[in-house]
């Protein structure tokens, strides 16, 4: 075997692998209520709001390390599953679980690759580059107008308040695009008066 | 309103609209075979795809340029539908329903970005340019990975020869990711002879 022979049997190894995350459900529905998320569908969508929102980062960022990030953030829940926002959970478990599939599944990739993708999902779960503040906001972002859009969605089965959604959602999507903050929380405030 | 904040809005719309793609399916199924794949999360996979193989492309690319294609050149389809690659169907009314659909789709961002967003659309649709080719390209593998994941998929339905695919996809694949093909052809000759 050439050594791109092997290369590309390595990497369509983790490409097809990587097919799982389509069968991972999120908490959150499409915006038409017709179904739950899955995570690769929501992972194509906010690389789409990355793309579509990048000038209101309130930082320099180089879009396409967080376009790379976004596409790659989710993929550890093919084996750790997704956690909603709102659900109570053993954070260090979840962790640990997180990493053993890093570890699996960036370790599909030939070695230099695996080391390129492993430093890029390291970076967003840190949360402290740049590149890493503007993707997490961003990821904030979609499930918001998908719940604005069904009614609330998941909010009222986690007994979400304005107030919580501030704390946990409105701080991080702040840290990186304070202007979509300001427009979402005028969207929310109006939803929970209505 | 604030410049900003009508830039933003227009933006969410975009983004908002661009969730119905979630809803297109496609002739291909996911790998395990468990349901059909819709054109969301196929754009989040051949995104990842190509940030995983770019160092096959035979040309020089801008992968920055080659991502933002593949995530937008499926959104047409929330108007247009999805034509699977082994379907006869009429060209040139097809083509007239695309346009129409990029026009009215990328017509609800701000100019500036309906221009830019255009651009790379059309670049994709002209497959000329050296990233247009790649990316091209890399949208044909991810189907031929999935038919061969589950028993051929829809070849059988579609009667497909391996001669077909070496015309219809092959030859695609072959312009701007050669050795990505030397590897599927393989596999293929191998399925057709099983
Ligand atoms: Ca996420």
């Amino acid at each position: 075997m050439t050594a791109t022979t092997e290369r590309l049997e390595q990497q369509l190894a983790f490409l097809t692998e990587a097919d799982k995350l389509k069968s991972i459900l999120r908490a959150t529905s499409l915006c038409d209520g017709s179904r739950r998320e899955n995570s690769g569908e929501h992972s194509w969508h906010i690389a789409l709001y990355a793309m579509t929102l990048a000038e209101h980062s309130n930082r320099p960022i180089n879009i396409l390390r967080v376009i790379k990030m976004l596409l790659i953030h989710d993929l550890v829940e093919i084996d750790a599953g997704d956690v909603p926002v709102h659900a109570a959970y053993d954070v260090a478990a979840h962790e640990a679980k997180e990493q053993a599939a890093a570890d699996r599944l960036f370790g599909l990739l030939p070695d230099d690759q695996r080391d390129e993708f492993r430093e890029i999902w390291d970076e967003f779960e840190a949360a402290e580059s740049d590149d890493a503040i503007f993707a997490k906001s961003i990821d904030r972002v979609q499930p918001v107008i998908s719940n604005l859009e069904t009614n609330g969605g998941t909010w009222p089965e986690f007994n979400v308040t304005a107030e919580q959604l501030e704390s946990r959602v409105g701080v991080k999507v702040s840290r990186g695009a304070p202007a979509v903050w300001d427009i979402l929380q005028t969207r929310i405030r109006a939803w929970f008066k209505a």
